[in-house]
């Protein structure tokens, strides 16, 4: 079978773009496949917006089932975890083989539907659910496979770290930079799934599982937005050589995994410090390659489009041999999954900035490194701001600590907080190295 | 089949990785495939060689043909184009699957090898021949397959780009970072093929077949390598905001290839400029996803294994269930690979940096930008260094030129060169500004 039938559910931006990149670009993968693949079904509960993007209705159908029936490969475009679920389901249970962009759909039940799709010896694939149109899964899964993988850090969202680099380079705060993100089309008029931590958790959640082999279980991956990140941390942490990055963290650390999402800084100087605006991108540390970087646009119609239509050549070329899907679901053997227990935020080991905001008088400083000592944790870098008034005295006490539990360090914090010299909460940031 | 014999030829650095990764790496690469890759046999010109990596001889033989009679894969590890070559070709006519991580050869002799392998139905594999460790040849040909690309570049030589970066970061001369390089093991005693680029070469050779898709031409890649290079210009081109690396660049240029080596100035804005020591990195520029960039380890023992590993899964995949390859040895159908033309040097369009070496008298500005009006080409920056002796009068004036034809440049600088305010040989430095 040369041509390949495909169907798209949703024509929004993804599905559009996808629209754009199977036709404009059809003598190309033509050249590439030998395969024509052809968009015979596109559903949408909006008809005008096909017929706006595409110049007809002719493959406009707002039947669903049609397009999974007159299809080879389904589409799935619409997001959302409810319509989008039963879309891909009955796509499955009817043997068509499907590619989503959908993450919340993936981390929160990619679990039963790799099952389905495994059942049926048919592909679900969805590496544009993960950094848009960088290759990413396909790299873990296929270009790194000889290697065991100890841990993936990212920048997986774009609109947050167009914020953070927005509040490194020109100094704006958070909301005014959110803002901009948000008049740049940057940002959703709702940015909460965004800037909570959300989208990126869903997207570790789901590398997690492809690097270890375990089982997609969002609900234990650990999240923190950047929503109350002050810039005065964002300046002090440059001071310091750190850059503050929104990393989704995923590590194998004495068999316990752990997978989390929050602001963290990292030193400067590493490459993945200097990605800006609204880009993506994983470094991923491989046990026999070292460390990779994969950098690129996460977002964006087109940039997402191009994830899309890989998978769908992929599964046109199995279709071609009629050969049953080569690459497992999380890239590991179903029966070769582990259960490896998740780490509670309290139990991971992680360097840690505070900042301690102090009223400066004498012996302040050796009281503070005293806590520490008490619980054994060696400061690695402290500096104490000038105070900004002569009159209250009121400063900043920096902390770097390279390497501690984080139960131990909230210990202290607890301990710190309630000396009369502390004068309001403490900021904590964690820290990575990424130096192995 | 689930299990899959693989026989190595050529246990030097990326021979013995290879046997390394299999070996330690066994169980995670069964958990993934549900196959197990068994070394079977290894052929070497020095048996003690493996009898001191391996700990015995019980894989050894003399015999290359008993290693491709009992192989399921053959992996070519030799190096160089003679044996490796009938090794390759051999195990080809015996339809036994080839990895190999020869950069010469494929850029030599693939599109040979290529028939040879697509005739018999077998896979020949090159994942290892560009970039080490990072899988290029599988994102482009696969993660990348929706995209026409427009252009990409790498620093593909991790020797050069080590001196490079000792260059710029700690002023030391080129001969110098080349000891300091040999010293550490990041180049040869013999560093030719390193610094002449023929290394970098090879590899854009091949990058440039496969995004393009048109047959392996090595003859037509223009290369300059980094052997003349001065500090003086290293630290010029910082302060003009730009970094030097060795860029291997395949474009496409109105319906002309351009296939060259040399070094270039780039933003140091860039990502890419700031891949610092013996690493590697490709950008690459896609129609709808836009610039994608791949990072690391170019070299050494297990990074470089790591890729010929994941062409051996790749291959035993497709063993397991009985099929053929499934992606074309150029990522492009024999019957459409397209014939344009390769531009001569002469005719590429690029920036440029222009060192004038003059001696300092009023008019000579004038004078110099005359020459460059008089073409129509524009200036985009000119500096003219603080003479050093107030005796003689020596400096330099440093050109940018964002855009114009080689030829024309050339031009210029033979009009100036022969003026008696030009005082010794104009360097030029070509220049990308990688921006689409």
């Amino acid at each position: 079978m040369d041509k390949i039938k495909v169907g798209i559910i949703g024509f929004g931006t993804v599905g559009s773009g996808t629209y754009k990149v199977l036709t404009e670009n059809f003598q190309e993968i033509k050249n590439k496949t030998g395969l024509s693949f052809q968009v015979n079904k596109i559903a949408d509960l909006n008809k005008e917006l096909v017929v706006e993007k595409i110049g007809n209705a002719d493959l406009y159908t707002d039947n669903i089932n049609e397009v999974i029936e007159y299809s080879d490969i389904v589409v799935e475009l619409i997001g959302g975890t409810t319509i989008a679920r039963e879309v891909v389901e009955k796509a499955l249970t009817k043997k068509k083989h499907v590619v989503t962009a959908n993450k919340a759909l993936i981390a929160l039940y990619g679990k039963d539907l790799f099952a389905l799709a495994e059942k049926n010896n048919i592909a679900l694939m969805y590496e544009a659910a993960v950094a848009g149109g960088i290759p990413i899964i396909k790299t873990i899964r296929e270009g790194l496979v000889g290697n065991k993988i100890s841990w993936v850090v990212g920048i997986l969202n774009g609109t947050t770290n167009y914020i953070l680099s927005e509040m490194k380079n020109n100094g704006l705060s958070f909301e005014t930079a959110l803002k901009q993100a948000q008049e740049l089309g940057y940002a959703e008029a709702d940015p909460t799934f965004d800037i909570e931590g959300i989208d990126a958790a869903h997207k570790i959640t789901i590398l997690a599982s492809i690097v270890f082999g375990i089982p997609l279980n969002f609900s234990e991956t650990f999240v923190e937005g950047i929503r109350s990140l002050d810039l005065a941390d964002v300046s002090y942490a440059e001071e310091l050589g750190y850059r503050i990055k929104l990393l989704g963290i995923a590590k194998n650390n004495n068999n316990k995994i752990e997978i989390r999402v929050h602001p963290t800084l990292i030193p400067s100087s590493r490459l993945i410090a200097n990605v800006d605006g609204p880009m993506n991108a994983i470094l991923v540390n491989g046990n026999m390659v070292g460390p990779t970087l994969y950098y690129g646009a996460g977002a964006g119609s087109e940039a997402t489009a191009s994830a899309v239509v890989a998978d769908i050549v992929d599964i046109g070329r199995l279709i071609h041999q009629n050969v049953i899907p080569l690459i497992p679901n999380y890239g590991f053997q179903e029966n070769s999954l582990t259960h490896k227990n998740i780490a509670n935020i309290s139990e991971i080991t992680s360097g840690f900035y505070l900042r301690i905001p102090i009223r400066d008088s004498s012996g302040v400083l050796a009281n503070i490194t005293k806590f520490f000592a008490s619980k054994n944790i060696s400061i690695d870098a402290m500096t104490q701001k000038e105070s900004k008034s002569s009159i209250d005295q009121k400063t900043d006490v920096l902390i770097v600590v390279k390497l501690a539990k984080e139960s131990i360090i909230d210990e202290i914090i607890k301990d710190i907080q309630s000396k009369e010299f502390c004068l309001s909460k403490i900021i904590k940031i964690r820290l990575e190295l990424l130096n192995k």
